[in-house]
């Protein structure tokens, strides 16, 4: 029995390892390109299975994991900022107002091609944030590297009034959707417990 | 500028860590009494203030940072598991249903003895849980330090089919309302960027 997690993301990883469940990474090669006119949900669902369905055409067995979060707000995909300013604008957006962050999932057992597939939806009420916080938050780098210009489990925890839906969807792997596959899938939760 | 964490819980601290505050802890030594008839919210929101208090008196400034956190299913407080059976009888509870989690929070300025006092409340929904994964949740050992036998920043975050409201509250800090508390007390939220 063996996990593949189909991603680079060290949210994600850390968030297997906060679980308990062992892992080895195999980072897929495909582009990740939005599609128009396709539901946001949908969209994410399939950008995961891509994924995970491009490394486990590579593999012998062991079942492939692989997500593709996204945060929208109002008629805008975001995605990482493209420089500070370009975070500083999502930031200003996003203050004191809700947004949706979609997050995709797939798990593939690589050998027989069975896989489950869905996503999972959060709100996030963020606070109103005065330009000084903005820039604040901006100077320790935090934001760049994120969907949205903010990572719920660093500095800008403190800017969230609340979430409604899976807090884990919101840092890049709904586990509560993943523990759902696990049961359609029949693979124990710990697969350290099973020797 | 000093924060003084007056908890023994390094939940709360890996909290601070995470959102880059420089902290130093002082346990309080007061007993966390329940007392009869005062409102869930109150009751978690006195027994932070007079934790808070208690190290204030000892030390001569810097910010005293406490919070109490309990969790609330049907007519029972649920507190740290007993033994192994009684996470057991609660995680049972718990299962397929929601609860709520209210965190009282404190912040006092020691040299002025100014401070705000409050509490946030959260519903969390755990998935129906099978008795062998509940045993083998139990078995990790994770459960029995932990208000209500669960740890949302474990191993059990799999079991978690969402929360509406503060998630660090759940995990024992909520960390919007001491933002709130910082703008309030005109404190910046990041002390080390005061130099």
């Amino acid at each position: 029995m063996m996990l593949i997690l189909a991603s680079s993301s060290p949210r994600r990883a850390n968030l297997l390892c906060q679980v308990g469940i062992p892992f080895t990474i195999i980072e897929p090669t495909i582009q990740e390109s939005m599609e128009k006119g396709v539901p946001a949900s949908e969209m994410v669902a399939r950008l995961a299975l891509n994924k995970a369905l491009s490394v486990s055409e590579k593999v012998e067995g062991g079942y492939v994991l692989s997500a593709d979060t996204a945060v929208f707000s109002g008629t805008e995909v975001m995605g990482k900022p493209a420089d500070e300013k370009d975070a500083r604008r999502m930031l200003r957006q996003l203050s004191g107002t809700k947004h949706l962050v979609i997050s995709g999932l797939a798990l593939v057992d690589a050998a027989t091609g069975f896989y489950e597939n869905g996503f999972s939806e959060t709100y996030v009420w963020l606070k109103h944030l005065r330009e000084d916080q903005i820039n604040s938050y901006i100077a320790t780098g935090e934001p760049m590297d994120k969907a949205g210009a903010y990572g719920i489990q660093d500095r800008a925890a403190l800017f969230v009034e609340k979430i409604d839906g899976c807090y884990f969807n919101v840092v890049g792997l709904p586990l509560g959707l993943l523990f759902d596959f696990f049961t359609r899938m029949q693979i124990p939760a710990w697969f350290n417990k099973r020797g």
